[in-house]
């Protein structure tokens, strides 16, 4: 299963080099899985609260493919690789958007592997990962 | 005439104090603004490029009420107050939707004037804004 | 009094105009508000800590003058022009740092106000200043 | 060699789980990427200027270890572990500095590899690296 959310690239996005700034696409990816979560009904924001349960990033790898520039749309492209008891590992690719032409047919600008770890709020430590959560990411 | 644009909040909105960053309203009031600009079909890339026109803020002024937090959807509401030979002066305001109660319930959490100019891309120096985007922005 | 604290610029501070992005001016105003207290001794995150009061941004207005590019220095210069029983008004410059000519002769690229008020972590509702962090703003 | 640089943390870099906002490293390690080049009299603008060549990140893999939080004192130690032809591969680690306790008893937050390539600001091709700066890193 793969899921899409769409970017639009905003000024705030770009740097000097006319280009959006490299570290921005771990924003993207984290817009995207925010948003995968949301459409399983989830919130993290209510599991923080709730379960006092968070998410952390503990690693993150990424090519940079070619730039993404002012005004583009992007596409993010997400699936689960791993589903651990207490981490998550994701693929997760940004594509731009071309209109004119045919679906498919878009430009791939980066991609990457991030690894989300589930821990106590309080501690810090790690915890598994619940059952409703476990859920959302059907293998 | 008001132009409404949506927000979703997320982690890298917001900073240690568990609200959102008073410095990325900015970025909010900046995106819905392109957004208007878009739905009148203008792209301020485009007219960077075919009119060697880009748009500069000059000025920026806000009171920050309320704090938006993690998870939060807004509502930036824009409108143009002043429409000048070579600037504009937008009235935003930041609402947070809340989505359990009826329309125009929702809490004033940011609101500011911006004026922005319009410059010559080479030169930097103030140019009439073009024809069709003041239309863009009836009066 | 004027506290002056220098910013080297990096590429995450630009955009694809080539220039510093307008938010990130309230960064560096941030930055230089911040070491001026640590200047004096103190510490925010101690401050919030064992006073259980934090400051919050309230209110900002800013010119922005002339564009800062990437590894331009800039000196963010500050003074305190109201210091209220609640709340501390702010004046704050950035200049960029002409390193060839004398001093003095930089430019001014952005400056503003900023109105800070003081308020309990807990109900955020308004607090008096410490005095301790009175006596960091000699008037 | 290893080259050494200071970052200290502000709200800005922080995110609503009180802690860096995991995106922020890939800033710090850039910041010791420039100031290392500029120690050795280079400047990336200048380069990029004369040389026609700019510098882009290809590939990064961090891993975050343990968060970092307002106030700290970040020490980022970089090295070059390959300089090839139009590449260079960097290690970089980010410390928490403790001035309380002896030197080298700090603790290790995030560590990772950048791989920057040198390309043609014009055509976006890969560019043999320039001496000038390949004899910045010295092996």
């Amino acid at each position: 299963m793969i899921f899409e959310f769409p970017i639009r690239i905003y000024y705030e996005d770009t740097d000097a080099a006319g280009v959006v700034f490299y570290a921005n696409y771990l924003k993207f990816f984290e817009r995207a899985r925010t948003e995968w979560l949301r459409s399983a009904g989830i919130s993290q924001e209510q599991v923080a609260r709730e379960l006092g349960i968070v998410f952390v990033v503990a690693h993150t790898a990424l090519d940079y493919l070619l730039p993404a520039r002012l005004d583009d749309r992007i596409t993010v492209r997400s699936r689960v690789v791993r589903l651990g008891h207490v981490s998550v590992d994701f693929s997760q690719e940004a594509w731009r958007t071309c209109e004119a032409i045919e679906a498919g047919a878009g430009e791939l600008l980066a991609r990457g592997r991030i690894k989300v770890g589930c821990v106590s709020r309080a501690t810090l430590r790690p915890e598994k990962i619940p059952p409703q959560i476990r859920g959302a990411f059907p293998s």
